[in-house]
């Protein structure tokens, strides 16, 4: 019970574990393509004083996982964004959002994902951010980093630019959470050279593809984040939360194409930070 | 001379018309793709300022464009961004936009685009909005009014959602422009369902494409405009300037799914509405 961890994984086991995740990856966009930009879209929201949307595609990729789990790896864990935890019986958990930027989704940007992360105790080794109407896939852990899609596949490194005045930073929402999240993320981006929106988890991928240098968010959730973490890292880059601990179970986090970029970066925020989760 | 306009137009003239702007954005699109996510990309900022890339994609593009109309389309004017204007022998003017959405572009994002439109004395009646990095084209005008794509090709029809606080709204920037733009721009976003950001020329794709609802956006020149206009109107949607004006030489505008819509909003942006060009 419990024997494995990242360091116990030997490459053929490595090699199973990469398959999986692309199964899942496949599953997912199986499931959710029929969907997008389609008349069959019914979307409810999950909170009512703030539209947080739900569809049936969420539900129905977490589903085709979940059945590809059950399947493939039964003695793994699960923690995904519609269905809750399963426990581990064997040390490693699957984290997975079906659909990383539903409120994109349900506008038919093409800037969603579906999130796969491999976790043991110590948090995510293996990702996959997945965008499949883009036919684009990113994936590091497990001696991998690398992006296929349009392009043909590609090698994943993060940027080398270490000044923040020359920084390219995104965020999703300009409100970004609380005040306080509001506050933290202007003393950084007042100091670099291009703010851009809207992108979801796509800009963890741009960050590991060395295309933006910083990514700041704040209200995140495990699975939002245990994907963009394995990739980043692999391709060279780091992610933590406000304070420089681990992000891996959400809330105010920031990833940095590097560890240069990360020490300017963390002093700004540090005065807006939340207390550790 | 000036003889031509879009009622002169008959349709063997027509289809003919149509492949010349599939030309040129095929013509775009491989002197832009070398360049995305590169590292031949250089990138100098046109205004001190304020970080307003133009990049060697940008200007390869236009001089593969105007390189086609040379050898096709001697007759007609051309409005590009990049390099100026060549007054119309024909009565008839390509309006083009190499790359909308430099910043994005600069930063890897997958939501720049080509925009190409045909105009006449009375503004675009044809127009293309290209992504050649997703394989999407969304074309307008000429009786035409479709999307191709990695789902196929899909006729455009705007949404019939006639209410705005049902709507989901998109602009580029939280700023707008501005102070007086971004009043103009809140005053609507608080009524709304949903607003987003970041999408630059392809918002209005969605907005063709029944998507979203609405897109408000200032500081437009000609070329950034002309080619929504015409995809836009071929899909049912209408645009205008913030006074319910044709927007055509850009500025402040408004594109609406519906004309329901549009008059729920202009009286919103009319006070913060600049003079007449």
């Amino acid at each position: 019970m419990l024997e494995l961890d990242r360091n116990s994984i030997n490459s053929d086991e490595a090699r199973d574990l990469e398959r999986v995740g692309y199964a899942l990856a496949n599953a997912a966009g199986e499931a959710i393509l029929p969907y997008f930009r389609g008349s069959d879209l019914d979307t409810v929201s999950k909170e009512i004083e703030r539209y947080d949307p739900v569809t049936n595609a969420d539900r129905a990729a977490e589903r085709a996982m979940r059945n590809v789990l059950t399947t493939l790896r039964p003695q793994d864990g699960v923690l995904g964004e519609e269905f809750g935890t399963l426990a581990s019986e064997s040390g490693l958990t699957w984290v997975l959002d079906p659909i990383d930027g539903t409120r994109g989704f349900v506008s038919g940007t093409p800037t969603w994902g579906t999130l796969i992360a491999l976790s043991d105790e110590q948090g995510p080794f293996f990702g996959i951010i997945d965008q499949p109407y883009i036919k684009e896939r990113f994936v590091g852990g497990l001696g991998q980093a690398f992006a296929s899609g349009p392009l043909g596949q590609r090698a994943l490194n993060t940027a080398q630019n270490h000044s923040l005045s020359n920084a390219t930073l995104f965020t999703t929402f300009p409100e970004v959470g609380s005040r306080q999240d509001f506050l933290g993320f202007r003393a950084v981006a007042e100091k670099v050279k291009l703010v851009r929106y809207g992108m979801d988890c796509y800009a963890y991928a741009l960050l590991a593809a060395g295309q933006i240098d910083l990514v700041i968010e704040a209200g995140l959730s495990a699975y939002d984040i245990q994907a963009p973490i394995a990739v980043i890292e692999a391709a060279g880059g780091v992610v933590t939360d406000w304070r420089g601990e681990s992000a891996h179970h959400g809330g105010q986090c920031v990833a940095a194409a590097n560890d240069a970029l990360l020490n300017e970066v963390l002093p700004l925020l540090k005065p807006f930070s939340e207390p550790a989760k």
